[in-house]
C-alpha cells in the first residue's frame, strides 16, 4: 500500500479532530482510498505549547518552509484559521505542486478568486468542504451529485452560535443579552461575538455556497448582511402566533437575472423542515431545477464533525491526484441584486401612541408606497403604547424602506420596533 | 468538446426525467463534466406506443442488442426495473466493457454482489444513487465524503408511499384502509400495494444502504421486515401523547458484532429530526464515528429527482472513466444479528377485559421475562374492554415476545392489539 504525507498548518481544534479521526480510521480510510494517509508535519506558533492529542514531538515545527521544501508531503491541510499567512502559506504550497485542503472560510469568501486561480495554473486541487456548515457534506454534493441540476436556491442555518441563540429565546422567552451570556459560559459563543451575531460568519459561508451552487464568483462585499441582536421574544412570539419561526438565514437565489444573495434573520414557516433545525445544528435547503428540494442537516462546528469534512476532502484529492478536477465552477462575474430590488414579504412590528385612526394612517402610508398588506395584528390596550404587527404581500425593498419612512412621520408613531424578511414553504 | 454517448434501457418515468433533464440541463452539463452527453439509442418493449418525450423516433429500438453492439455506447443507464431482462443486460453490457448506471433496487438488493463483482472484473463502472432515496444523493455522499468516517447506524424513511399514508393518517385520523384508497387514487399508490405496505420496498433499499455503510455483503433475506399495515389510528394517538410520531424506518446498526439490519413501523420522538418528514419525502439519517448526526432529506421519486441522481451518475462516469473506482465497498460478509437478540424499546398495546388486578398480572409477565417498564397507560372505564399501553425499557426482542406469549395466557387478556419498537432522539 502506498502512502499519502499530510503537511497540517494548525494544531486546535480542527487540527486535532483531523489527527484524531486519521487514528481511530485508519483502516476504513485505507479501505476506501487506497492509501495510508500520515499527517508528517505540524506547524505550529508555538512549539512549547501542551497539546491534547498524542502526536509525536519531532512532528511539529514552527518553520512553514520545513513543509514547504519536504518532498514526500503531497497535500497541506489549512486549518489555522485568519487570512494572513494562511492565504500566504496556501499560494506557496500550490507553487510548490502540493494539493491544498482548507476550512477557512473567511480567507476562502475574501480570496477564493485569486486561490482558485492559483490552484488551476499550477495543476493542483484545492478542496474547501469544512468551509461551510463543517461536517455536512453540502460543497461536494452540490459540486459532484448534483452536476446535473441548475441550484435555483440555497437557504442555510450555517451558524450554529445564532442557531443556539435564537432556539433558546424562542424555547424560554428569554431576551439575547441573557442567552449570549450563556452561551459565551458554555463555550457556544465567543467573548466577541460580533463574527457570529452580525450575521458576518453566515456571510462568508454564503459568499462560498453561493459562487458553487451559482457558478458565479461573488464578491463578499455584495452580500447584504443583517445580524439577531435585535430580535425580541416580542418578535418571537409574534411569529409564533402567526405560524413562523425565526431564522438567521443565509440566503441565495439565481431565478434568472441578478442574484440574490442576503444574511438576515427570517420568518420560516413552522412547517418547513429548516424551522426544526434547533440548537448548534446546522442545515443547508436547495432547490435544484431537476431534484427539487433537498436539505442536509448535521453538525456544523466542533473537531470531530470539521475534522470529517477535511478529511473526506483528503480521501477525495488521494483517490483523484492523478485526475485532478479544479473544485470551483465559477465561470460568471455574475452581478447581485441591490437589496432595494429584492422582492419577498415582510414582517413589521410598529410601536404607536393608542389613538385612534392611527391604523388607518399606517396602512394608506403602505398603500402610497405600492406595499399591500396580507394580516395585521393588533392586541392590548392597556398601555398608552401598542404593537402593531403587518405582514405584506411581497413587495421591493426599496418600497418597504420607502413606506417605513412615510409611516415614521405620522405623529403617533412612536418606532419601528422591527422588520423581519419572511420566505415561504416548500413547495407541494 | 468531446461526446459521451449513453444506451437508455427504457422509457418510462424515470427514462423521461433522464432525457428531459439531459435536454434541460445541457449546459450546466458540459460546464461541470466536460463533455456533451447523448442519448443515442432507447430499449423499449414496444416501439409503436405513444411516449410523452421529443426524442427521436429512430433512437428506438426493441433489441438489446443494437446498443450492445454500437461501440460508441460508453455507458448502459438500466430503468427498466423488473429482476430479468435488466440483470442479464446489465452483465452482458460489462461484459461489452461498459460502464452501467443502475435504478433498480430489487435487482440491487438481490443480486447485487454478483453486478458489482462483474464491474471489477471487467474494469468498468457500475454506480446506483436512484436506487436508495432517489433524488438525495445518499449513497454518493457515504461513499465520498463520508469515507473517512466508520458509518454506525443509519436510519431512513426511504418509502414515500407509506410515509404519505402515515402523515395522512396522523393528520386526519382517519384509518390505514381508507388512506391506502386515497392514494391510490392519486396515483401515490400502486394497485397492489404490497411492495410498498409490506415493507419490501424499504428492505430492498436498506440491503443497499446497510452494504455500503457498513462494508459489507448484507443478503436481502436476512433483513427483518414488517409493514405499516397493522396501524391504526389509536396507536398514532398514544404516539403523539407520549411524544412520538410513527414512521416506517428502516434501520441499520453496526456497533460492532453482528450488525442489526431491519424494516418496522417505528416510535420515534417528535423532536427528531425524522418525526417531522410528511407526505410523501424520504429522508435519511445517519451517524459516523467522526462526522455525529447527519440527515439528508428530499423526494424519493418522481421523474425529476430519481433522473436527477441517474444524471449525477452519468456525469461521475465521464468524469472518472480514466481513473475508474468501483462503488461498493463490500469487504466482509457481515452476520446480521437475529431479531430475537436485537435490543431496543417497545410500545406494546394489550386489550383486555377491565376487572380489578389484571394490570398486575400482565407487570409480572412482563417481569417474569426480564422485561421491565418505563411507562403505562391506562384509559377510560366505559367500556367492558380497554386498552393497557406500556412502554418498556431496552429489552431483547427474544425476551419481548416470551413476555407476549405469557401474556396472551392470562383470561384478561383479550389481545396483544399492537407491538411497535421505539427509537431514541438524537444524542446532544
Amino acid at each position: 500500500m502506498g502512502k499519502v504525507k499530510i503537511g497540517l498548518l494548525g494544531m486546535g481544534t480542527v487540527g486535532s479532530g483531523i489527527w484524531n479521526i486519521l487514528k481511530t480510521n485508519r483502516d476504513e480510510i485505507l479501505r476506501n482510498c487506497g492509501y495510508e494517509v500520515e499527517v508528517s508535519r505540524i506547524l505550529v506558533q508555538n512549539l512549547n505549547r501542551k497539546r491534547d492529542v498524542d502526536a509525536p514531538a519531532d512532528l511539529y515545527t514552527d518553520d512553514f518552509q520545513d513543509i514547504l521544501e519536504d518532498d514526500e508531503i503531497e497535500i497541506v491541510v489549512e486549518v489555522m484559521g485568519g487570512i494572513e499567512p494562511a492565504r500566504e502559506y496556501i499560494l506557496r504550497a500550490m507553487e510548490a505542486n502540493k494539493h491544498v485542503v482548507s476550512a477557512n472560510k473567511a480567507l476562502i469568501a475574501s480570496h477564493g478568486k485569486e486561490i482558485f486561480e492559483k490552484a488551476k495554473s499550477k495543476n493542483v486541487m484545492f478542496l474547501y468542504e469544512a468551509s461551510v456548515a463543517g461536517g455536512i457534506p453540502v460543497l461536494s454534493t452540490i459540486r459532484e451529485s448534483l452536476a446535473g441540476n441548475k441550484v435555483e436556491e440555497v437557504m442555510g442555518i450555517v451558524n450554529g452560535t445564532t442557531n443556539y441563540i435564537l432556539t433558546k429565546m424562542a424555547k424560554d422567552g428569554v431576551d439575547f443579552d441573557s442567552v449570549l451570556k450563556e452561551a459565551q459560559d458554555k463555550g457556544y459563543a465567543e467573548l466577541d461575538p460580533t463574527a457570529d451575531v452580525e450575521g458576518y460568519d453566515a456571510a462568508h459561508k454564503l459568499t462560498i455556497l453561493g459562487s458553487l451552487s451559482f457558478g458565479a464568483n461573488i464578491d463578499f462585499s455584495s452580500v447584504y448582511r443583517e445580524g439577531i441582536i435585535n430580535i425580541t421574544p416580542t418578535d418571537i412570539e409574534y411569529a409564533k402566533e402567526l405560524g413562523y419561526a425565526i431564522k438567521l438565514l443565509a440566503i441565495g437565489k439565481d431565478r434568472g437575472g441578478d442574484i440574490e444573495m442576503r444574511v438576515h434573520p427570517t420568518f420560516i414557516p413552522l412547517d418547513h423542515p429548516l424551522a426544526s433545525v434547533g440548537d448548534v445544528f446546522n442545515a443547508v435547503f436547495l432547490k435544484g431545477n431537476a431534484v427539487g428540494d433537498l436539505m442536509f442537516y448535521g453538525r456544523g462546528a466542533g473537531d470531530m464533525p470539521t475534522g470529517s469534512a477535511v478529511v473526506g476532502d483528503i480521501m477525495d484529492i488521494v483517490k483523484n491526484k492523478d485526475n485532478i478536477y479544479y473544485a470551483s465552477n465559477s465561470v460568471d462575474e455574475k452581478t447581485v441584486k441591490p437589496m432595494e430590488e429584492t422582492v419577498c414579504k415582510y414582517y413589521i412590528r410598529i410601536m404607536v401612541k393608542d389613538k385612534p385612526g392611527v391604523l388607518g394612517k399606517i396602512a394608506s402610508k403602505f398603500g402610497e408606497s405600492n406595499v399591500s398588506l396580507s394580516s395585521v395584528i393588533q392586541k392590548g390596550r392597556k398601555t398608552p403604547t401598542v404593537s402593531l404587527v403587518f405582514i405584506t404581500h411581497n413587495s421591493k425593498e426599496g418600497n418597504i424602506r420607502k413606506a417605513m419612512n412615510n409611516i415614521l412621520s405620522i405623529d403617533e408613531v412612536v418606532e419601528i420596533a422591527n422588520l423581519i424578511r419572511v420566505e415561504n414553504g416548500v413547495d407541494e
